[in-house]
């Protein structure tokens, strides 16, 4: 019975009869690709819990809990339904324990009625949560075989700071195998997929969240990123969210790859459908004074001036550097498009748009990738081996694999086969990385003989990823994303409109960067991607959350006035 | 021509040619000891140099300076004579410049004369600086032979800031070879010893500054701590310092032993005579932006709120933990008095003083010092082989060494041999630091039940070492000091009182906490002690700059209340 897979088929097993039965829905034909409408014609939720549900402004959703319009019971119910919904279609879930959250929000109710207050900021709101994030009491899985049966004693520092402020954690969500996958796969809980086209990827490592949120199955999730977990599935999934500088909220107590390694941190931040959500959070959590729980955590209280752009000129007229194509992959049309649509809105907004130049971008990516892998791929082997079920090789599915022109992805070729380093020289990679950091730095100060605002760009707006969701395998890209972690760049992704194949027609060959450029070129064909989200970073400069929060604002209300 | 020793002896030679003939002075025997009177007595200062450079509160300094009082060609020129007097009796200084800083100091003149206004805060100081920090067109030698010769071709960023203050770099100080002792000596240099008592060392790795201040050879210097090397020589040579918390202050451009070791960075900071001089200097290169210029630097304002203790309820009535003894080293008697008089001092200024109960402080000391040796010592091996030098292994002088008890220093014991560690053998290392650091957060904050504030103490009060300046070549105990960096608290250093053979009488034995406890207990013996400056060490939270300095301002004036 200790075999991997009876493990991991008497997990999923346990997860399916977590799930109450009566939220059993018809499924739709898997030939039904989109599934986003589900929820709304399934009949599960009543008229009340899909107006919950579709509040999608998470400022909304608190003010009607805090004023008792909704009750946390009444939320819950709804969205976890809507989540169980999720889980049935993309198969987004990991922990479901729908008693303990109904609870918890019975017992919020309840104070809230007898004393007239709310706990937290957060009060009555249910929040989702990445299987990193160990709840006192449930499993923490994290994608491998061998973590099943492994119980929380504690709750991390996150959720710990998530009780007191009055959040209710309601669901976990999926991971693939090693966390450092841009797609959402494991031998435990399967693969996750993308609501919008079940054959695409929503993107990883925080896919379960990315595909759960889409479908509006949580109102906040909480992910991590440490080369663009965040901000691939919420570009693929049209969500929001905020990579956070390193150290910026607590990460303490959850789990994680590669734990330990500190040359690069991953982060945790949340992914969600409005920037309110990704404020709200952000301040709570800051709020919280999250350094007097996690000694790791930097002293840093929120600041109402750099929210206000202080240091941006009040945010009146801003200068952003517009990163076309960065010189490793060209992004698709999609992408393209939403660049011009979003300078042209920035524009008619009163603010600049100037060509930003991508500087050493291929160096500062394998950098980074050569410190990923600088354990010799000695962390998520041993993982793997206390199991025995086997490292995964690719994320490409063993039926109905979408045919790639890709026979090994750039950064294979780039990085070449993991190196176990030694410390000394890990070192060495730490030196070449500051001298990366310093070089970049300098050449962003540079841009104020081009700003025409006496400051240098205010920040730089590019892809998350160079096309919309792929097919599951296909998903290679982190170009763009890792460059603001190698960096510890500010960033946040933000959906600027989706994929219209009337309008985004495939281009003429370009002279490819190199040969995954001439992949992803090619697999650009336009019944694949119809209707995908398509989303954009701001990548700001180190701490910068307010500043950022703040100018994605801006850009968001610029999107919906030029829309209009 | 290339052999090391030659190497050593020209740039010593050359070194000795940079001083004004002038200002060589008739040397007092060598069995004077204490050499505190000469810059007094021997006759090079005039009656105003001397006036100047006894001005030991850079406030006052400054508002001479900035008034036009002194100008800071007489400022550099007194400091400048007295700091080779200071390189004359104890050997302190490395790159000597006396035109180019004069030629700084005239530049500075001339534009406050003219203009009417100080170029920053720093306009018209002399500052010396730790020989790490480049300086365009100088040398920088780092106590390495092979490093005779490399000319910076930039500033580094702090001396790059300091410029844009106005300051006046004047001249750079003595390290030992691989800057990882808490003395001072090196092939190139020689041994630099304490102004106090020669036959002591004045610590290290920031000894150089160490002897100089003392000495007042300048009225404020720049040096670095990773495990004691800014506090180790302010407490052996009775200064003032800060080691703030990573990357608060800018590090980049400088050079460094084990470059690109990140999992407990080295950081620089302020010695200096006044906590005047503490504060504005921090302020200062806070105020500047640094991370403006170094991107690892943390964006991190200067906050007057924090400085006005906030958090630590107004600075009204403080609750201090009083580290006695940590359990490795009992302090010799004059370190007991100094907590003593501290204690009694600050409970007579209305704060509290509680015991403070040390937390898994050799697990703390045994990782860090694990992570320093985790390249096996290749870095500093690399180095010496590059010339041929031997690596020094002990500060022991050759010829009429003190004799030791101490066969092997306890760390030693501890750490064994220096093993050469994988980077997923460092990530072990740091997954036990974070736990230990979240332990030790814990462990500070239960303290709330005893302190009758409200709050969890507000800061540690501690030696810096367990005993005042040693014999050369037996400073063996950073247990005090490491903890600090192995946990990045912000930690001030601040002098207490003078060895008094009349009242620091030895005490009876103690139960021995190892073999170095016994040593060290054993070495005490008033007449080697006699008359050396006594400190302690003043411990805050992470990234509390600013309240750790308001904190010693307020103990350091309660010393003075105390003692008057």
């Amino acid at each position: 019975m200790s075999d991997w897979k009876d493990i991991c088929s008497a997990k999923k097993k346990a997860q399916l009869a977590s799930i109450p039965p009566e939220w059993i829905i018809q499924m739709p034909p898997k030939s039904q690709t989109n599934v986003m409408n589900v929820p709304q014609d399934c009949g599960l939720l009543t008229a009340r819990e899909l107006q919950i549900t579709e509040t999608t402004d998470v400022e909304t959703l608190l003010k009607k809990l805090h004023s008792s319009e909704w009750s946390s019971v009444e939320v819950t119910t709804a969205f976890y339904k809507r989540s169980i919904i999720a889980q049935q279609l993309t198969n987004c879930l990991t922990e479901i324990f729908v008693e303990r959250a109904l609870q918890r929000a019975r017992d919020l109710d309840e104070i809230l009625k007898k004393t007239g207050k709310i706990v937290g900021p957060l009060h009555g709101l249910p929040i989702s949560l990445k299987d990193q994030f160990t709840m006192k009491g449930l499993e923490t899985v994290m994608g491998y075989a061998a973590w099943v049966g492994k119980y929380a004693e504690l709750d991390c520092v996150i959720v710990e700071i998530l009780y007191e402020c009055g959040a209710v954690p309601f669901v976990r969500t999926n991971v693939p195998q090693t966390l450092m996958w841009g797609e959402t796969h494991n031998h435990v809980f399967g693969r996750t997929t993308n609501p919008y086209n079940r054959k695409l990827t929503p993107g990883g490592s925080s896919g379960g969240e990315g595909a759960l949120l889409a479908i509006k199955g949580s109102p906040l999730g909480v992910g991590t990123d440490v080369g663009g977990s965040l901000r691939i599935p919420s570009a693929f999934c049209g969500l929001y969210t905020l990579r956070p500088s390193y150290e910026r909220l607590p990460y303490f107590g959850a789990v994680n790859a590669l734990e330990g390694q500190e040359s690069i941190s991953s982060v945790i931040g949340p992914m969600t459908n409005s920037m309110s959500g990704v404020k709200i959070f952000t301040k709570a959590i800051i709020d919280a004074k999250p350094w007097t729980k996690d000694p790791l955590v930097l002293r840093k209280e929120w600041s109402e001036e750099a929210y206000r752009l202080s240091e941006h000129g009040g945010g009146k007229s801003l200068c952003f550097g517009m990163l076309w194509d960065n010189g490793v992959v060209r992004p698709h049309p999609p992408l393209q498009r939403a660049m011009e649509i979003t300078k042209a809105a920035l524009e008619a907004a009163g603010h600049k748009v100037i060509d930003w130049e991508p500087h050493r971008h291929l160096e500062i990516y394998k950098n980074a990738e050569t410190i990923f892998v600088a354990d010799g791929g000695h962390d998520y082997r041993a993982q793997c081996e206390l199991s025995g079920e086997p490292v995964i090789q690719t994320m490409a599915p063993e039926e109905e694999a979408h045919e790639s022109e890709l026979s090994e992805p750039f950064v294979k070729y780039l990085v070449g086969e993991p190196e176990h380093r030694s410390a000394y020289g890990l070192w060495q990679l730490h030196k070449e990385k500051r001298e990366l950091r310093k070089s970049h730095l300098d050449h962003w100060n540079r841009t104020v003989e081009r700003t025409g605002t006496g400051r240098p760009i205010d920040a730089i707006i590019s892809p998350a990823v160079a096309y919309t969701a792929v097919p599951h395998g296909l998903n290679t890209d982190s170009f763009y994303t890792t460059l603001c972690n190698a960096l510890d760049l500010t960033t946040s992704v933000f959906p600027v409109t989706f994929v219209d194949t009337k309008i985004d027609k495939p281009q003429p060959p370009h002279a490819f960067h190199n040969h995954e450029d001439e992949a992803i070129f090619k697999l650009y064909s336009t019944d694949l991607f119809s209707g995908c989200p398509v989303g954009l970073q701001l990548i700001g400069g180190s701490q910068e959350e307010e500043a950022v929060i703040a100018m994605t604002e801006i850009i968001d209300n610029a999107l919906r006035v030029y829309k209009a």
